[in-house]
């Protein structure tokens, strides 16, 4: 129940119809008696830096979830921004300090990364092949580098996109082996599909799977199916995978972390839901 | 429950800590199936101005309740102010019309005038006195002119402030008698104790009770207890009377119709409400 010493999280973004946080946070909040609540905000490109700018002094504002079309705007906003952010190019979660200041972080990537590892994949030493350069793939190799994997290739068929995200990765992490090159999956221990291939039927396969090893991961981000053409041939090799929605999933539990309101389980954030979290997929 | 599509009403004001209104909105709200929301939004007086220029830009809010310290200063920050606001010199609610352009208006006189209408009293050609020329006499005074009074004695101890009051009332009701004068409650159909008087133990009585007649209504919006001594005194005379209460619980249904939200009883509302309102006057 909201009461005057409740607590905000302002999800921000436009347009907000969609939006579930509140529907996964508030009863979350409400099962563990955390004052605090997820509420919409609205907020249109033009007047987002504005409007941020006044809210920061919200005094019962917590942090903010930073969707589109606002994640990349967002960092010239915050004191503050986490390698993580730095590296993705973009920042989705924004915490209000006790001195007013604001860090902004990115979880799209730690969603990714929490999720091969309860499955038991540790990126620590291991080779990644990430596919896509774009928002979540930034993210996702990201956070593989701050989680200690040993080399990277980048692929993206924008090959400016894939290059610029290597300078990024180089300067955070200058122990990490990057390249850019191709999409050959053939001796990675963890290969990621961070493109659009599998949104549309009929889309070919990101990878060449008859060169993928059993012993290799695939994840996937596409959350169109739980099993997408590309984990169908994945898991046909004997291959262990990951969904698209598992790092949504993941990346909750690191929010309630960021934001100081303890954890959770997604299994425990599943059942205290008032929607289907399968539809977010939708 | 909180979706991507509730519509917010911010409570601004600082500190936020005794707001009721979310537990009294919300839970009509609810039971209702009106997908808005009340949310307590902590602003201090210094940050004001430039926050609520940003949170005019939501696009998902419908308005505003202004209390405490921002009265006065969002009267700057409206598009359009109603009479009844203007003479008042506050603003305790904010409408973001469809167009996006903000209207303030102000509701403290509107719950006195409905309660006293409520309990059959019409102040339409009617002799009024008001004691106290600071906020809510200010607002009480508007409210009793636009329902159609016919003339007004205002008294304070502070002569400029009533000088004041007397001036707008003059401006926006060029048909009311308005005079500034002493509290003799002697020949008036309505007295209205809008001073602090009472609220501490051993306060005089605001008027001298002895020259008021039983056809007299006497109101008080003094909230410290349902009966406070003037009231005693006034019911000792056989007068008809009004509670401060009476007002809040008044006022209330006067917001809602304001913001679209339909309309309620009062009885209603302190039904649905998830607190004791007469917490509220404590």
């Amino acid at each position: 129940m909201i009461t005057g010493t409740t607590e905000l999280v302002a999800h921000i973004g436009f347009p907000t119809g969609t939006f579930k946080s509140p529907m996964i946070y508030n009863p979350w909040f409400e099962q563990r008696g955390i004052d605090a609540v997820v509420v919409p905000f609205g907020v249109k490109a033009e007047h987002f830096a504005a409007t941020f700018r006044g809210l920061r002094h919200l005094t019962n504002l917590r942090g903010a979830l930073i969707t589109m079309p606002h994640k990349v705007a967002v960092m010239e906003l915050v004191d503050e921004l986490t390698p993580a952010a730095r590296v993705a190019g973009a920042c989705n979660a924004v915490l209000r300090r006790a001195d007013g200041s604001l860090l902004g972080d990115q979880f799209d990537g730690a969603g990714f990364v929490r999720g091969v590892q309860r499955k038991g994949f540790d990126p620590r030493g291991r080779r990644v092949l990430v596919s896509g350069a774009g928002g979540v793939g930034s993210a996702i190799a990201a956070s593989l580098a701050a989680a200690g994997a040993a080399a990277m290739q980048l692929h993206d068929s924008r090959e400016a996109a894939a290059q610029s995200l290597a300078e990024r990765l180089r300067q955070h992490h200058p122990a990490l082996q990057v390249a850019v090159g191709g999409n050959d999956p053939a001796g990675f221990d963890l290969i990621v599909n961070a493109t659009p291939l599998g949104m549309r039927d009929g889309d070919p396969l990101p990878f060449d799977m008859a060169r993928v090893s059993p012993q290799t991961m695939v994840g996937e981000v596409v959350m169109r199916q739980d099993i997408t053409p590309l984990l169908a041939a994945a898991l046909a090799r004997g291959c262990a995978v990951q969904q698209g929605k598992d790092m949504l999933f993941e990346m909750i539990p690191a929010y309630l972390e960021f934001f100081g309101y303890g954890s959770a389980t997604p299994e425990e954030l599943r059942a205290a839901a008032r929607f289907d979290l399968a539809e977010e997929a939708a």
